[in-house]
């Protein structure tokens, strides 16, 4: 089956979506996105997701091409059109293409607005059920990391780093402290059994799947305290786990090769993923 | 006249040059680029650019599809068929395009390479004649600029703040200190007639404009020191410039409004132009 994406306002096949080289997403990374899970063909916290990318484009003072109702309606259309049950919606939006190369762009440029959907087995991930090694890696990003601009070459570069030390993924950290993941938000179960992530700030991004969780963990019995932690405070945890978009709530069983509480997802984790699944599904 | 342009091999109208959605410097800002003058026909200070290419490649992992040498061969090809004689070739170069996306890439995919030409006044450029004045702006961007990466959504926004200020440019100030230029590098000339510029590091980009610069100044029985200087000793200096291959060297006669010297090109600034200019040209 063919994939069709969506490119200002054309559902096309995805090997001949193509953007002009002018586009400022490729020449200046001028430009933000979101994922968002689907799961039995539906869409997962949709309305957190669409107040991100709304504050994103705020923030770098861009201008969105359609109103986020817009941009769902052309999320269900794309789920519609690739028959997705399970998986993911990315999007992402750009200022727009300019007649040539300039730093500073035209006031009443036609912003870019570009979907596409991916088909991927979120609940029954092989990855949830052995939980995945991270590595720590300095992270060097920029100050505004709670815009979610496409400028992602240093979390590219840190997931490639994790990889050669033989994680499956990166933990960034700057000052000896748990930024995020590279592309999750990192979480602690403390041994006296307290969650801990960090608070919102420009240091890191704000999570929709982690505000989601963030919501309904009181139903848990459980309490989260919003804070850095260190890397040290990590690897003494009971468990660790990531939330994402991409993969909902996934256990972390080793941090830089030491295994974290018996090495295997706990218990409060596995309740948490299920519990989110639940709410996401619901 | 039609633009030519080349993508992976080919010639086009600049108009039908497209990269795919999944183009990794589109998705990931995951690519490297260089600019590079042309004066009457012909490349400026191309060994320098091209040996900056290599090294921005080398440092984030990245293969490039052609050699250096073949880069240069189609860069003249590219000006020879737009015709131009005084300008810029542009050269981006990005990991290459996955078959979804992925901020880990296949080990053995094709890398992209797309450059264009654009024609500009190089040498009589008012900017040149009258001078530009700057505003100081946060340097928020992350901790590779060594790199030149196509991660520029710092610098975009930066130029926009220094606008918005009724300034022409942006210098970014981290602690006090000016790093460089929003895209070029930051020179002042002290009241004591050294020349002062950052030195080599992760804060800022090695600057090709600059460096050849920086071995013509003895000529002019001038010396620089190397190292950081702050807005206050900026504000205070007698003469201030900037160097880049897009504008060759600039005189800065304001900074945050206030004038740099008597608010004219200096007569030091306008004879390191004139310089370049010829070196440029041997």
């Amino acid at each position: 089956m063919t994939r069709i994406a969506y490119l200002n306002g054309s559902f096309l096949p995805l090997e001949d979506t193509r953007i002009s080289i002018l586009d400022r997403g490729f020449l200046f990374a001028d430009g933000i996105y979101e994922v968002t899970a689907v799961l039995d063909g539906r869409l997962v916290d949709t309305p957190r997701h669409m107040a991100r990318l709304a504050r994103s484009a705020r923030e770098i003072g861009m201008r969105l091409r359609e109103t986020t109702e817009q941009i769902e309606t052309i999320e269900r259309e794309l789920i519609a059109r690739n028959g997705l049950i399970e998986g993911l919606v990315y999007l992402q939006a750009t200022r727009g293409t300019d007649a040539d190369r300039d730093f500073l762009s035209a006031a009443d440029l036609e912003p870019t607005l570009v979907m596409f959907t991916q088909a991927k087995a979120l609940i029954d991930a092989p990855a949830a059920r052995t939980g995945i090694s991270v590595a720590t890696v300095p992270d060097i990003r920029w100050g505004r990391r709670d815009i979610k601009s496409v400028m992602l070459l240093a979390q590219v570069l840190a997931k490639q780093e994790a990889v050669r030390a033989g994680a499956q993924d990166a933990w960034l950290v700057a000052d000896g402290m748990v930024t995020e993941g590279a592309s999750s938000t990192a979480w602690i179960l403390t041994q006296g059994g307290t969650l801990v992530t960090r608070s919102k700030s420009h240091v890191t991004l704000p999570g929709c799947t982690g505000d989601a969780l963030a919501a309904l963990v009181g139903e848990l019995g459980l309490t989260i305290d919003f804070r850095p932690f260190s890397v040290e405070e990590a690897l003494a945890a009971k468990e660790a786990f990531n939330s994402a978009a991409g993969s909902l709530i996934l256990p972390v069983v080793a941090i830089d090769g030491q295994p974290i509480g018996d090495g295997a997802p706990g218990p409060v984790t596995t309740r948490l993923r299920e519990r989110y699944i639940a709410h996401a599904r619901a």
